[in-house]
């Protein structure tokens, strides 16, 4: 505590005490998510889900512009489509939520019990490939119908034995794209375009810079050809795989019968691929931003850009505070910020200033302003932007505000883009033996460990131990494997992973 | 067929031969939606999604102007919540799909079985108000955390007996909104509010005109002190209920405890309430609308306004004909419809510009364009309105298109609710007597019936026999009961219905 009686942090524990206990404490602190009394299930708060809803429109509008349309499929899928394509049962097997009966009867003892078994037990969709195969399959007659490209927005359920909020939840919301083409090179070029979407994605809106590349086979999808990845490097230097897309070349497709005719009148197996992002990326935003005072929301994904606070002290008239905040208010929402009107919000519940100014601290808004009677009389405004000091409070002419609002959300946005790069190129070394990887690994915060390493799947008893996984391969870089010796091994990072 | 080897409507059968085949075949040839492989579930294919995106759009809206703020709960819910609400619980517990097992594992036969049994069942949510409440009961302490207007798009499963695409299926989407407040009064006034705004979304929107009104005892929601409704006449004179709003009462306060401290610190319950419309809307949208050549989208909800085709036929050049169809199309985009820019689409699809019109026509585009080098040369367009016969086309000069456009779509969405009234009147009568309302009911297509009825439940075993309910009760006026001549009687909407 300051001598102030105030915490010198809003968050505690912080990130060097506990940097687990300090993400769960954003999350609560922030409005962002609560527990649920469903294990694993978690309740997505309206803070945290219109970040969500900003991350939907924007990714959204990407997907449109590259083509794809939207849709929906059936949340169950029948056990005897997922046990279609071997290896993509056998990833998923462990983790379904099965629907075995369709009602609930008494049990004469004032309790509930489930009845009318199913003739075939339902899976709740893990991911989608096997429902919407068996749609392509009957959609896709000809090549005039290739290439299918198609996303849905949903809610998807993984059975998983430890979980964390945003970052791993049994029911997690997710797009997942799903497309068709005539040729293996068409399918390649989509799985790499979607990708380079992602990163982009990632670093214009999210702030978040990544390596991108593919996974090494033993990290594939089950059922891909290839993975590709995007990995960001958080604050505690884990790594966290942010998005995929895989090639799926035509596993799918022989397993199900995705055919068409081409323009010879021929009969081809059509090449697919699928890709995702997930309400994980909240996560990632708050694992990469966040700080000891809480969630810092970057301001091109931020659902309100400034929120105006009016501190009606003393013998102050309200009504003289609240028509100059009104005033701020409607100029700032003529203004606009990378493409869309400015969110303004103007604060009136009923409790102290102090605590209001902390609640949006902890939320993360970009903007606070503050609109008292000395504003009010000198036609100014006090603000706070999210990463300055806490205490670090401006006061300018109301005009100047307004004129430079805009300025002061790009300079934010860029911060934290730069310090989230910075981080990110600290946190990545090179090493040239095994010794060497071993010896990083040892250490806390080891962030990329990268080298050659033969993709032969050789390092996996000792990653094991060390509690290390190799997340990616961005490059067609070749060397000499640090394990093996085997030459022509792909330049591969390694990271202690979420 | 036509001589000219044309069908004569696009759509066979047509209304009047089968209507429920005839609804079938059009959400089949609109590609609004597929069968699926999973029992009840349908696939809501782009163009169902995409009016469907444009429901949600507009609704969040209006629902967001009102203060409420969407969240996401989890998708299941333990079978002790559920009990929680005697009556609730007995009226979802024979349509519940429950989750039993959090695995799958081999057989021994090559196939797979369900395993590792959860403790306690969990049910997939037919619909939120018991996991909701719960969380409510923890975010509400005091009088300053009411109301609390939360709102969820989310998926909910019902498992039905007999389904029909969008009217009735196991799974299908919605918002439900949840609402707490301090006081009964508070509470009313939002269900009441909520139902003049479905109303309103109703007819403004969907340009379909409604009865709005409260439910009569027996058809309330289970759990609710009064369920108000909407219910729209048909083109087969069946009605439908197209939205809910439900006063709660105390009664899921009580049962979990949401209570809050009064501005005097006393604890108090909480009142709550609940609402939702449905994908259903479309189904609504298709039985109110659609013709014998198809699916008619209200061009206010249309998510493509115009569609143009490049109709190159002989020796035209393609790309003078394509160069027109750019001009107009970007003419068209610069003008604004009801608030949003035109969504244009120039159809470049590889097919014959015969079927290339049908299938727009089929689908309900409101307006559909034809450019061929008569048009380029002239600088003309032909378009055709939707609603018109489908030989019907008119030419006008390009620069009058673009300045009409919008009049022919205000047009098209003014005629589609004006004969949706026009039906809703026509297929209103009032009977004064049990014998009259029984011949009515006889009568193939009877629309509503109203009377003064008691809501004591007496006429149940007559309606049972002629497959007759009880739809709304509009207004507070009352008269004598038809069936049991007790007086105070309201006046009751009466209907055979979906």
């Amino acid at each position: 505590m300051s001598k102030l009686g105030r915490p010198v942090n809003a968050i505690s524990p912080t990130r060097s005490e506990d940097f687990p206990q300090w993400y769960q404490a954003v999350i609560a602190a922030g409005e962002l998510a609560d527990q649920s009394p469903v294990r694993g299930c978690m309740i997505i708060k309206p803070w945290g889900y219109a970040i969500w809803e900003r991350i939907q429109r924007e990714l959204d509008f990407r997907l449109r512009e590259k083509g794809h349309e939207n849709a929906y499929f059936p949340l169950f899928i029948p056990l005897s489509f997922l046990e279609k394509e071997a290896q993509h049962v056998e990833g998923f097997a462990k983790e379904c939520a099965v629907v075995t009966h369709h009602r609930l009867e008494a049990n004469g003892d004032g309790g509930l019990v489930p009845a009318g078994e199913l003739e075939e037990p339902l899976v709740v969709r893990p991911t989608s490939e096997t429902i919407i195969g068996a749609a392509f399959a009957k959609w896709i007659q000809s090549y005039r119908d290739l290439p299918l490209l198609i996303n849905q927005w949903a809610n998807v359920v993984r059975w998983e034995m430890r979980t964390r909020p945003f970052l791993r939840t049994a029911e997690f919301l997710w797009q997942e794209g799903h497309t068709a083409h005539a040729t293996s090179e068409e399918a390649i070029a989509e799985s790499e375009m979607i990708l380079d979407l992602y990163r982009q994605f990632a670093e214009e809106l999210l702030a978040i810079p990544v390596i991108a590349g593919r996974k090494p086979t033993a990290e594939r999808f089950p059922g891909a050809v290839t993975t590709l990845t995007i990995e960001a490097l958080l604050q505690d230097n884990k790594a966290l795989q942010a998005g995929t897309s895989h090639f799926l070349g035509q596993n799918f497709a022989l397993a199900q019968g995705i055919r068409f005719s081409d323009a010879a009148g021929a009969q081809q197996f059509a090449w697919t691929t699928s890709w995702g992002v997930s309400t994980r990326l909240i996560g990632a935003l708050v694992m990469s931003h966040a700080d000891d005072n809480g969630m810092v929301v970057p301001p091109r994904l931020a659902p309100v850009h400034v929120v105006i606070l009016p501190v009606a002290k003393g013998d102050a008239d309200p009504n003289v505070v609240l028509t100059h905040c009104e005033r701020v208010a409607s100029e700032l929402r003529l203004c606009h910020f990378r493409g869309r009107p400015l969110e303004v919000k103007i604060d009136t519940r009923d409790s102290a200033p102090a605590a209001k100014f902390w609640s949006h601290v902890k939320r993360g808004t970009p903007i606070i302003v503050e609109i008292g009677s000395r504003e009010a009389d000198g036609d100014s405004v006090t603000y706070h932007v999210r990463d300055d000091e806490p205490r670090s409070k401006f006061s300018v002419a109301r005009s100047h505000f307004v004129e430079s609002v805009t300025d002061l959300l790009d300079g934010l946005q860029l911060r934290l883009l730069q310090r989230a790069q910075d981080r990110l190129s600290r946190g990545t070394v090179a090493v040239h033996s095994q010794a060497e990887f071993v010896a990083r690994f040892e250490a806390s915060a080891p962030g990329f460990v990268t080298c050659f390493a033969a993709d032969t799947g050789s390092y996996q008893e000792l990653l094991k131990q060390l509690g290390v996984t190799p997340r990616c391969i961005p490059t067609r870089e070749v060397g000499r494997c640090i394990f093996t010796g085997a030459t022509d091994s792909p330049l591969t990072f390694f990271a202690k992973a979420y």
